[in-house]
């Protein structure tokens, strides 16, 4: 059975009996695991995470941005973080059994829902984006709600589904494909937040670093400890015990040590199975012989 | 629900059609998992991997028996591996949500029922068993089943249920408790068995290495590689990270390097875990944050 995730985000985090309301609607509908809801008043942001096979999703999310469209009204909306709409983005991501591709398909079918049911625009993005230049959220986030309106008047900016103006209080939705997210913390035993900051730039893409790494750092507050705070988006391309292992080195360049690390959320086994392989020299292993994982076959 | 796994070691691996006879009677009992079957020819020997509840497997194993007692007659029995009983050994062991102390009151329960119901005399072993002198499986192995009505006249070794002699054809089958047991073989970038050996001894228990380690020396037949060949009996109190490192520290003393490892059969998830946290120096990590243990809760 194909599982995939999604990872809806919608901005409302301060009315939390908003948000309870849709999270109790969504837990009605059969099939759909609800892991996790974290809402955040300063970014007036919910994340939810959910799961299910590819056609409980393609009946949950566009009611979750039924529900969301009638609670959340942009144009008095106000948050720390930046969005387009009032369900924000909307990534699909592959878990056991499910594809990248199966997450494309079932990003553009649910996409030219939303713009067909609800006169919602949607933009498709990373990989189930319809051009390079789309792949990328912040680009396609750039100018916010506020600007988006200029932003559509643009030939570039049409979107892939649904009307050719922002919907007057709901935006616009990204919705999109990618791998799962691990967001990965490692904590240095110095006080020196610029140490922290240059191994940031040392493993991060952006500036010259490893594929598919985000980081900054930053000083932890009330403790003598730096962190180099990190997004990795594909932990089979970058796995984790090579981010790790890099840092580590990095620090010692600077006569610093690890101090720990930390896992914030969720994380795929497999990530963890990668590194447990690499560390133990571990060969001609198969996740299939993880006895919890047989006792799951049928 | 409390779950658990019992590897019944039976006496029969050359007459596959027995073997799989009894397999297939198995899996028709409902809630049984048969997760994995080896036979071993050499040892004259199978090796069943079942898991369920209590309840289920209170049914099952005494069918097991029932079964293998009709099938397998020691008296004209021959195989390399030491053996008391039809169906040998039968141990126990805890699963998600079960506890060593549930693995020993069924282990009691199962060894009651075969003592009564199948007049087969029964020996606790392990954490099940009734004295320090009867924990190790070897002592009560000792002897074997040519030598067991011999020692079933001495006092201190009256079985714990069941009839004071041995079973005719079926001997006397050892039932306990234990932790699952990790099949752990390292391989050395040498052909020196000397070395793999001199390792063996310093990591394993009985040599004054670590508690929960069993280990040999041995060469592979045509490759230039040594094995360190173990069995780790708690991985939970000695942890595979700390019994490679452990090799790998002993080996840099001979000049040797660790080339690979490999698990044999199948490892519990929670033993990869400790592994990736151990080397990653995971802080506050819990296994709730694994995303495939969220999709079981309900």
């Amino acid at each position: 059975m194909a599982l995939i995730e999604c990872v809806p985000n919608i901005s409302e985090g301060i009315r939390t009996d908003v948000v309870a309301d849709i999270v109790q609607d969504l837990r009605g509908i059969d099939g759909l695991h609800v892991l996790d809801v974290q809402s955040d008043p300063t970014h007036n942001r919910s994340v939810l995470t959910l799961a299910g096979t590819p056609e409980v999703l393609r009946t949950a999310l566009p009611r979750l941005c039924e529900l969301t469209m009638a609670a959340v009204d942009l144009r008095t909306h106000r948050g720390e973080h930046p969005r387009l709409g009032a369900v924000d983005v909307m990534p699909f991501i592959p878990l056991e059994g499910a594809t990248m591709a199966d997450c494309v398909a079932l990003a553009r079918l649910v996409g030219a829902e939303l713009g067909a049911r609800l006169a919602l625009p949607v933009y498709l993005y990373e990989e189930a984006a319809s051009s390079p230049a789309r792949r990328n959220l912040e680009e396609i986030r750039r100018g916010e709600f506020e600007g988006l309106a200029d932003k559509m008047r643009l030939p570039e900016w049409a979107p892939d589904f649904g009307p050719a103006t922002p919907h007057p209080t709901a935006g616009a939705t990204v919705v999109g494909a990618r791998m799962p997210l691990i967001a990965y913390n490692i904590n240095l035993a110095t006080d020196r937040v610029d140490v922290a900051r240059k191994i940031a730039s040392t493993v991060r893409m952006s500036s010259g670093g490893l594929r598919y790494v985000k980081a900054m750092g930053l000083s932890l507050e009330g403790r003598p400890v730096v962190q180099v705070s990190m997004n990795l988006t594909n932990f089979e391309k970058t796995p984790m015990h090579r981010v790790f292992d890099m840092v580590q080195r990095e620090a010692a360049r600077y006569g610093v040590t690890v101090l720990e690390s930390e896992i914030v959320g969720l994380v795929p086994q497999a990530a963890l199975l990668l590194a447990a392989a690499h560390y133990l020299q571990l060969e001609g292993f198969s996740a299939r012989q993880v006895l919890e994982h047989r006792l799951q076959q049928p």
